[in-house]
């Protein structure tokens, strides 16, 4: 099965763009976000900077992706800099790239329906977990903490099935 | 003596641009604030709504100012209108004016040393409390409820004088 | 008119018993609670002590007082003053004392419908604000502010028709 | 290796008596506290309280234990009753036996040095992680996902060494 790839037009706080292929053999935290998002601001970036912080960062990634869907001229790149700077962001960030429709790609391919949107992949860069909006810390870290402990005992991970749904337009979740 | 006068190049959220001196008669609140400055976002952006959800309007008016002193091309007034948007802000807001030096004209005169600074003026105009960083609830509701009650009884205000001082360059505060 | 007063079995935090005619010419925050009211814990016991931090207690007495209505045999003097004890409780705590009837003494009184309960005084010892259950401090900061301002310019004050009504049996608010 | 048993002297919430023993194929989360101490009614009752919502109840029991060690007068099984009430606590708790020290029996045998302390023990009985003050639920959720993975992939646990040293007198985290 091909699992499903980002596409970035551009990284922040990494010098080599990343792919989800490369991270394989780690479990992948993907925090889909808009820099204008109160949601974002509130929860889902706060919680992404948790996660960096309790777990070793050579067994769960912590990705940032900025699916711009709405107010594209107010959130640019050169806002977007400023932004991470700002909020103290320093693990990669990715701006996922524009395409025809009013989702941006990596969106699309994930059926995310708004942010802050956090998907889970496990060490066989299989998604696990799709959650929209606010996310409970026991409900996630009970996740990870179960993706870690099976990849410790080497259990060959298959596809997990996630309750995603239609591909809507984007909502900012406050 | 003369009052102090903001210097706004555009206004968002209203139709006339405002003066200090056509809001005399009610208290004043100025919110200044930078739109990617955490501690604008999670303090003085909700109290400033808060001021304006409790007190009636035709009593104490409630002004943003965005002071940009960091980060220019990152909090352009395109960017500010989403921002104003997305965190449901509707009351007015004004863009203090970019001058020579690195702060902006209002933020200058009024000699405000960072984001979020809230600057509380009397029914005469007059500066009666500047806070710089987090306020206490309690204190900034006692000191506009006295100005509620001075106004109320015909009090004539004077100038107070307020513990501000060197102009040194902005802070953002967390 | 004839002013409430405190009816109190016994004393914490002070050598002599307190009443409302001795606090004239100070303004008084008369903070009802229980010791196992969750919404007193949480937010009315916090609102009491942020009252006694921001305001000169030569200005503003900030008096408790324990109307227990429920739970009688599990909320005695001797659980109490651990918990006085727990919560680092140092402004006065009276005792309401109990009547014939469900409600104690001084709750029933000044007509209070649960806990947690703050009632404003001023400093002729008129009641000039009643809460019930949660508060915003910007609104109580007002309402003291209002006092401390009105006291200072030497309005007489006259009594304060207050929006209290029936004399139900207690809540405690969460 | 014999494992630390439970020494309750009355239980509420449950009409038969519970032993870790009994418990055995579950996880068990062991939330210690006082019903006066701050820090367990900020932090460790509500954690308790949410990791019941969050885990399935026939995989994680979560049990309260009443360790009083100061104040004893002040927190009998009288007001420990209607603080259960009071805070809506609906899992089981046990009364923590008083012995001939300063702590109580449980207490002692796991080397609790205060209250709130969180005690997991994983499906065999044993304890896998002890946690004192506030605790990451983060990382807490990892550490009961990790052992519910582990449980379902049948990997035989063995005992975790756990870092609690000397058994001091007791002390409240605030």
């Amino acid at each position: 099965m091909q699992s499903t790839e980002l596409d970035v037009s551009e990284w922040f706080n990494t010098d080599t763009p990343l792919t989800l292929e490369g991270l394989k053999g780690r479990v992948v935290v993907l925090e889909a976000f808009q820099m204008l998002c109160p949601g974002c601001v509130l929860h889902g970036i706060p919680l992404a900077q948790s996660i960096q912080k309790i777990f070793p960062e050579e067994k769960v990634a912590v990705i940032g992706l900025h699916t711009v869907f709405e107010h594209h001229d107010a959130m640019t790149p050169v806002s977007l800099k400023a932004f991470l700077h700002e909020y103290r962001i320093n693990f990669p960030v990715g701006v996922d790239k524009q395409g025809a429709g009013p989702l941006p790609n990596t969106m699309s391919r994930f059926g995310m329906r708004g942010t802050p949107s956090l998907v889970l992949l496990d060490q066989a860069g299989q998604i696990v977990a799709h959650h929209l909006g606010q996310v409970s810390e026991l409900q996630l870290g009970s996740e990870i903490g179960g993706l870690l402990t099976r990849g410790a005992v080497s259990v060959k991970s298959g596809p997990v099935t996630v309750g995603q749904s239609e591909d809507t337009a984007g909502r900012c979740i406050v």
